[in-house]
Order: C-alpha cells, then structure tokens, then sequence
C-alpha cells in the first residue's frame, strides 16, 4: 500500500513537473508580451480580439495602467473568492489547478484572440481573461472534488481550458452573444460541465458517500471571509470587464442591489426550508454567488435598480430550493454527485441569467439604452442587426453551451474513467487518500 | 417549544419577504440611474446634494469612473472590515442586516438628496453613502447584540436608518458642518443610538448575562482578518470621500499614522490594566477602530503629522480604559449593556474626533490651508463664514447628534419593547435561541 | 516570578510610550506634509530620492491622487500579507512592530531621501516606502520569532530600520542599482539581518527547542488568507512602484507567472521530499512569497513571459529543497535558529533574483528595451553608463548588503544579548513566557 500511494506521489510530481515544462517551452516558442509603441499591431490585433480589449479608446488619455492595475487586483480578488469555497482542506489542490489553469489559459486563449505572425501577444487583459477561465475550471471542479485525485484534476483542466476557449470564441466572436460576466461562459459551461463529468465518473456502490455532501463541515469563518471577498471584489470586476467611458457604472450597481437582495432571498427561504433554522454563512455565501451567476450576462442592460432587485431576489431563493429538493434528486434518481453543489449556485442561476440576458436584449431599445448601446450591444448600435436578433443569439447561446458542455464534458469523464480504470483496482482508494493526503 | 420556535422562523421569514417585496415597489416607483448624458439635469442634483458628489468638477477630464470603482471597492471592504468584528457567531444575521439596510439607505437619503421630479436618480456615490449609514446600523446593533431577535434588528434597521438621513441631512446640509469621515454621522451617532436602545431594553434581573460581555471567545484569527481589512481600506475610504484633486492625500496619511499610534498605544495601556498580560488582537482591532473613529471629522483637517499621532495615541488609549473602568460602571450603575464595547470603540473616540475637529476648524486659517480650503471648508473659503462660526457649528453638532439620538433611540427602544411584551412571556429565552439558531 | 512578570510587562509599557512620544516629538519638530502648490521645492526634492517619486510626470495630468490610493490599498495589503504568515500567536506582537517600524521608518528615510530646509517633506510615497522598510522587519522578524521579547524585537526594529535605510539608500541612490521590488533591499537584507541576529542569540544547550520549528501547528485557513492577500496584492504592488506610463505592466505580468509556476513547483518536489505527502497551504505559501521574493529585481527586467516562467518555477523548487535539507543543517551545525524558514522563502530566492537580475540587466540593450530603458535602467538610457556597468553595479549590490548584514546584525544582536544578559538568570524563561502572555 506504501508502495501503491509512493507511485501515485509521483505520478503527481512528475506530472506536473511535465506539464509546466510543456508550458514553459510553449511560452518561449509562442507568447511574447505585447509592445506598448506599435498601434499598427495594437489595432491588427485588436480586431481579433473582439471588444473585450479596453484600449481601443487608445485616441482618448486614458490612464490604462491604473486601469489595468485595478483589473488585476480585482481579478484576483474575484478568483481567490472561488477558491475559498472549498475550505481548507482541498484548497492546494484547488490552487494547484488555478495555477496550473492560468498559464494554460493564456496560451490556449491566446491562440484563439491574439495569434498574430505565429506569436501570441499577451497583455494584461490576458490575465483577466485568464482568470475567468480559472473560475469556470474551479467550479467544475467543486462538482467532482473528492472523487477524482490530483491527476484527474490536471488532465480535466488540460482538456476543459481548450473546451472553455472554444465555447467562448464560439459565443463572444462567432455569434456577437454579450455575456460580459460570465453568466454563460462561466457559470453554466463550469457547472454543468462539471456534473457531466461527474455523471460519468458515477458509481453504481456509492451510496454512502452520498450523505457527505454537505458543506457543514467547512468552517464558518472560511465562509465568511469568502462571502466578504465576493462582496468586495465582485461589483467592480463585473462592472471592469464592461462599460470604460464615463458612463455610470449601472453594472457594478446592478450587481450590488443584486448581492443585497439575494442575502434576503435566502433569509426568506431557509427558515422554511431547515427545520432546525440553523443559517450558516455558508448559505449566506451561496446566495451572494448564486446573485452574481444570475446578473453575468444581465448586469450591464439592467435599466432599472429594481430590476437588479428582482433578479437577485429570484437568484436567492432558487439556490436554497435547490440544495433541498433538487440535489438529492439529482443524486438517488440520476446518480450525479455535487460535491459543492455547483448545480445550485452557478448552474440554475447562470441558465436564469442567460435567459434574463435574452428578455432584456429583445427589449433594447436605443431610445433607453441611448449612447450606452454601442457598449453593449456593439452589433445593434451600428444598425446591423435589430434587438430581436440579437436576443436571438443571445437565446441560442444556452442550447449551444449545453450542447457543447454536455458531448465535451462526456468525452473528459470518459477518459478520466479510462485512465482510472489502468489503475489496479484498489487504486481507487488510495487515490482518494493520496488526494486527502496531498491537499 | 417547537411551536414557538416554528413560528418565530417563519416570522423572520415572512418579515424579509415583506420588506424585501416593499423595497422593490419602491424602488420601482421610485429610483432610476442617474442618466450619464444630461448635464441639465446632474447640475440640479448636484445642488441638492451639497458637496457630496465627485463629480462637480465635471469640466475637467477626471475618470471619474474608475474612481468609482475604487471608491465601491473599498467601501465595501470598509463595511466588511465592520462585519468581522462581530465574530462568526452573528455573522449571517449582520449580513442580513446590511444588505437591508443598503437598499433602504439609498432610498431613505435618496428622498432627502436626489429627489427630482418624483425620481431618486441613484448613482455610484448612492452606494457609498448607504455604505456609511449600513456602517452605523452595525455599530448600534454591536451595543444590542445577543439581546435581540431578528425581527427587533430589522424593526430597528428600518428606523435608524431613516434617523441616520435625518442626522446626517441637518449636520451635513442645514448646519454646514464638515464630517467627511463620520465622526459624529457614523460613530457617534452608532454608539450612542445603540446604547440608548440597549438601556431602554435593559432588564433588571439580568445580572448573570453581564458577565458574558468580554469578546475572548471570539476566534483571534478572525479578530486578526478584521484588523488587515482595515488597515488596507480604512485609509483609502476616508480619503475618498474628501480631497478628491491632485493635492497629496492627507486624510489618508493621517488616518495610516493615527492607525499605527494607536496600535501603539494599546501595546501601552493594555499591560498595565490587565494582570494576566493577555494582549490579544482583539485589542489591536479595537485600537485600530477607535483610531479611525477619532480621525473620522479631524482626518481631513490635519496638516501636520506628528497631530495625528497625538490623535491616535489618546484613541488607542481611551478605549482600553473605556472597557476596564468604564463598561463595568454603565453596566452595574446604568444598567446599560454593551455587548461589543461600541461605547469604548466608537462612541468616546467619536466624541474625541468631533472635539479634535471644532479646534481644528477654529483654528484654520486660510494661509495654513491654501486652496486646501474650499475643499475642506467651502463656506469658510467662498467668505460667508468665518473659521471661528464654522468651529461654533462643527460643536454644535455634537449636542444635536446626541438629543437626535437619545430621542430617537427612545422611540425606537420603546418601540422594540413593545413588540417585545406582545410576545408570549417566555419569548425572551425562545427568541434567544431563535436567534442563536438561526445566526 | 509574578513579579518578574509584572515588572516585564511594565517594561513593554513603559518602552511603548517613551517611544511612541519620541517618534511623535520627532515628528513635530521635523516631518511636515508635502505642500501641493509649490513645484519649485517638488522638483527639489525630486533630486533627493532618485528615481522612486511617481510624481516626476507633473507635467502631465495624471490622476495622482488616485494612483497614491491605490498604491496605499496595495501597500498595506502588502504589509499585511506578510503580517498573516507568522500564525496568530504571535500576530499582535508582529502588529506592535509594524506600527513602530513604519513610523519610525517615516523619520530615517525623510532624513535619507527628503531632508529639506531642517524639514521632513512627507508625501504618500513615504508611506510606501515605509511599508517597504516594515516588510523587511518582518522577515528578520520571522527568523527570530519564539526567541525575543517584545522589548528585544522593538529595540532590534529601532535600529534595524537605520540599518535599512542605509543599505537602500547605499545601493539605489550611490550605486544607481535598480531593485525596484526589494530581492536584495527587503528579502536578501531581511533574511540574512534576522539569521545573523539569530546566530548571535545563539544558546549552545537548546537542542530541545530546535524540533518546534515546524510551522505545521499555524491553522491552515490563516495559510489560505496569506496566500490569497498574496496572489491578490503582490502584482500590483511590484509594478506599483515601477513603470508609471502608459506602458504595459510587464512587472505585474512577470509577477503573476512566477507566482502560478512557483505554486507548479511546490507539486512537483514536495511529493519528493515529504513521504507522507501531506502538502499543506503553508507551503503553497511558501512557495508564493518565494516567487515574489525572486521576482523582486527582474521582475521589470524580464522581456519575455517564459523568463519569468522559469524564474518562478525555480524559486518554487528551491524553497522546500532548503527546508527539507539546509534548515537542519544549519541548525545542527551552525546552530543558526530559524523559526519562519525565511532562509529558505526570501534568503536565498532574494538572492537568485539579483543574480538573475544581474544577468539580466547584461543582457539589456536598448533595442530590446526601447523606450522602456529609461524606466529600468536611467543611467543606461541617458548614455553615461554601459549596460555592463550597470550589470557590475548590481553585481556588487549583493556583497554590498550580505556585508552591511553581517556586520550589522551582529552588532545589534550583540546589543539585545547585552540587555539579556542584564536580566536575572530566569529571566529567558520568564521572557520567553511573557511574550507567550503578551502575544
């Protein structure tokens, strides 16, 4: 047995040793950091890159640096908050994968937005970029942790970055879908491809394990710590990522009201739902999440406080309702696991955001939006398409994000199944006690 | 038992869905973003809002957004630094405390700041100032925690919040007076009103519960978060809402400095009370509090350094004091319980700060200030006023804080009380543990 | 022994207060707030501190005021970072330190850099500094922590922040080195300071004592904070202090990828090392401030994203390998304490980054650079040094501060074995007991 979890130590070792030097080797081949004095290629690449760069106002004095600056921080704020969900004891594990997800991200992404004479050049909106696709990874994760070793972990991340490029490109640059929160992207793509792959790592025997899923174990002050970060970083990331003029920053307020509305969501629904009226700040911390998977896509065309209000509220109360009926459902009838319940705080309330992203698109009117049209809906302010249209789009972004997620996340489980089935058969345990271990 | 405590949940329940529906009609009547393009109409507000708003010098090319951002970003850090003072016991109900608390703020101070036409035109400094009001509920629910239920915070949230504007709107608007950091309109006001609920509650035969006012149980790790989060946004935040020019930040200087004396301090004082030598970093938090709660009216006014150590110092030495000599004989004289010590933390600091502040004002003089001046104090350096009327309205506002608040603080204090007797006789023990419950 | 007790903590006290009036005496006399209006004394004073003060491009109309809240946010966030390593225990005692160091470093450093007229000229950036200064009490700190007493720690901060300041101002200002994120200034001079005063501290009979030097009793979640404060603040703050146009922020960027590989690395060779294989967030951890400490001198140098790729990577490896292998060494043979391992997260990758510093500044030529030379590199850009001085001069920078070190710490050890040895015989472990009680 030594020797068994001796040979899985490094396994581990030596595949992360491969993988970063993969990555290195990659970057010294590929990615170059962008020059600052060349607008030639400033604007070449600009056009790749499609309305996420925030320095195509590069006529204006704008202070990018600070900009960026703040970018960053706020960026890693958001990140980190993912990542003290998870409690302590697999948060290593968990940064491992954020580490090892941002450098990959970087050059798949890279290829995708900026390859331009066989380089990728990378900026500092490729961090931010970066980040967001570390989140989608960490919430897919959140779905399988404790049932898959650190291996698994690293393999998933390695094909489900390319995965998350892809369905992004697929819905920001081929389709013109606006999903500047990550509603879509993030959110829905992160949990649902998660319980795919969870769903195919499924076993017949678990029966036990079902019972651990829930989170009251992790401690409270972890929680509350996590709630704050949300809560601080969360409304200025939402909003950096979107409208950069001097417009009102209707995004970050949206996303505040939201924030607020769902922590009264939750104290509305758990009293009734809980007998024992127990409310931990984890629920506290589930509704803020489950608040900000809603207003991803909805943020920046809310009109209205009120509106903010509403979509929070809703995003509160479904994310309670579903930890009591729908995940034990989930797990007795169709055997998917959610270990951190992702299906509740990002899956529903990302699919309730797209499709409260859809009704406000088909409302646009330019009259309402005036000149913060063109920052929106980039397609429409030009008069190439009509709102209709793009609500359109913006509606069949969920079929293919499912899609995608659903044949992808298939395709992962399996091989992570087949990898696991080289393993002599007792491996399955000591894997799960190498992952105890090692996190 | 059972029945009691099924109720007392679904009263809570039903309470957040009552105000939360109410907040949203409102809201929906009433509150609309501040349009980003009509000039005509943001300089009428602005006259309305009295030198609050950032963006009066609208000429000029500020970005004003990212300003924005960074104020949202640590005003809420500044709210959740509060948070953490309260330990991880109460945290869910606090939590649930500012998220009403923000929604009613913005609509309370929008009917007294930007009503215009039968709208509340909301914008990022809506946000910043019910952080500050949010701010002040916290204090005054940290002199009542562990005494109350649910039910009696949100009552009392309701209506505080609705004193707090009143407060703030004669100080601020009426009076002229010059508090940008809340010594008077958020620590004051806090305490005083949270002491005076906590003496109107008081009851006679509880001599046992006094004991349990010390905060050791609280986790140090959690004192240790509460204590970074302030020393990193503390500083910032109060420099936000002041200066907002190229001149150097000086409230942010004398803040860092009086943080660090005050630290100082409790390192002197806190041996020399206690026998056992325990300092734990529950001290350096209060300090570090107390520190800013003193430089809340006078960190703007300061021009010379070694003036904010002084500050500090007696800060950081005045709230030990207050929790050895003082809490004990408002508890046993006065029958006033303070289960956070937000007399010592806030309330005698808040005083301090006020008083530093009108000898400050008195003695500014235009050639110490330069263009300094009409920042600081408009009305002294348009001429109206002169420095010494300006000091005599800065010291006014302290009695005037002080009758508002004990008045109120009756009212409101009754008014608990009152809810309180039409509850079964044995609620008090039920709702203690309705609370403990569901916090 | 209760009045040992007693008289120890008066000690504290009385130390605290008759420093605290000094500084605040100090500061009277001597420090004022930099006036806004007056650039001819700006530009003045520019001259004295070389190259460190943003506010060179006054010309321009850039937001400096909200650069400096940034930069402050950050700073502290910094410092505070630092502060979460060392556990709670001994958290309030490491604060006590922090307030007095960045006073302290306040006054030395004005003496240094913007000593003007017989006056001090304060501005943010001093607070920035002063934070620098702090940061590297703090890891000669770590090195010692268990050992002293408060009265030893700040009597080692009153004159370890001379030592600083002379150090910096020896190699940036005479030397014309460029160290802009502290390899040598903060982590090399930090390590090896503490080390030394460690080795003089020496007690030849304390074998015992040695085996609790693991950090595996600091709780996990304080770990996880650490780290994230870290991740969230640390890029920004390097690039903070460097390039300030509109340049990219390749330091933020070098920063970010060292931080993600060096977190790879800890994977790779614990695994390795440690047969239980536990990996706990401490050495996450640890790994992140290795990575930061070696990106400290190039991580504005590096051109290339793969540089800092492998640059990270190896601060990742080193760190456990010094654990695991050099710390028992040097406690076994050279009997050197070190409580933290800060040999191991900030000696030795301080010192691999300004070697790789060194050779990356050899390698500079300005068309590599462009105009981004007369950032790094001021002398080098405006022709009076080669790129090969330039390298020798921060060749010799290292001996330079490794001797200051040496020297200096043994003095000031030597002073604090003095004092000891003035103490009755119990007194170590009376100290030793008090510190346990004030912290």
């Amino acid at each position: 047995m030594s020797a068994h979890a001796a040979s899985s130590r490094l396994k581990v070792s030596g595949t992360c040793f491969f993988l970063q030097i993969l990555t290195i080797i990659l970057f010294a081949v590929f990615v170059r950091y962008s020059p600052d004095t060349s607008p030639g290629l400033r604007s070449g690449q600009l056009n790749c890159s499609s309305g996420r760069n925030p320095s195509s106002d590069s006529g204006f004095h704008h202070p990018r640096f600070r900009d960026v600056h703040l970018q960053t921080l706020i960026g890693f704020g958001f990140l980190m908050a993912f990542l003290s969900r998870y409690g302590t004891g697999s948060m290593a594990v968990n940064f491992l994968v954020v580490a090892f997800a941002i450098q990959w991200a970087i050059l798949i992404q890279g290829f995708f937005y900026s390859f331009l004479n066989g380089k990728i050049y990378m900026e500092a909106q490729s961090m931010v970029s970066a980040d967001f696709c570390a989140g989608a990874i960490l919430i897919s994760v959140g779905a399988i942790l404790g049932r898959v070793n650190p291996l698994q972990m690293l393999l998933m991340t390695l094909l489900e970055v390319v995965l998350f490029t892809v369905n992004e490109y697929i819905l920001l640059s081929l389709m013109g879908v606006s999903d500047s929160g990550g509603s879509l992207t993030v959110h829905t793509f992160g949990a649902y491809f998660g319980l795919t792959v969870s769903w195919i790592l499924r076993q017949p025997h678990s029966d036990k394990r079902n019972q651990q899923q829930d989170m009251g174990h992790y401690p409270d002050v972890f929680a509350a710590v996590g709630t704050i970060y949300l809560w601080i970083f969360w409304p200025g990331f939402a909003s950096a990522t979107t409208v950069r003029t001097n417009a009102e920053p209707w995004a970050a307020l949206n996303n505040y009201l939201a924030l607020a509305a769902s922590t009264l969501a939750t104290f509305v629904i758990s009293p009734l739902l809980h007998e024992e009226g127990v409310l931990q700040m984890t629920q506290v911390q589930d509704a803020a999440v489950a608040g900000m998977a809603m207003m991803g896509m909805a943020g920046e065309m809310l009109l209205t406080p009120f509106g903010a209000l509403i979509a929070g509220f809703l995003a509160g109360l479904i994310s309670p309702l579903g930890f009591k009926f729908l995940t034990p459902v989930l797990c007795s009838k169709l055997n998917i696991q959610d270990a951190c319940g992702v299906h509740n705080v990002h899956g529903m309330p990302g699919i309730l955001g797209a499709l409260l992203g859809t009704l406000l698109t088909a409302l646009a009117s330019a009259d309402a939006y005036g000149n913060r049209m063109e920052l929106v809906f980039p397609h429409v302010a030009d008069g190439s398409w009509t709102a209709t249209y793009q609500a359109v789009c913006q509606l069949c972004a969920l079929p293919v994000t499912l899609l995608l997620v659903v044949l992808g996340g298939s395709v992962v489980g399996a091989i992570l199944k087949i990898k696991r089935l080289g393993s002599p058969p007792d491996t399955q345990y000591l894997e799960n006690k190498t992952l105890r271990e090692v996190s």
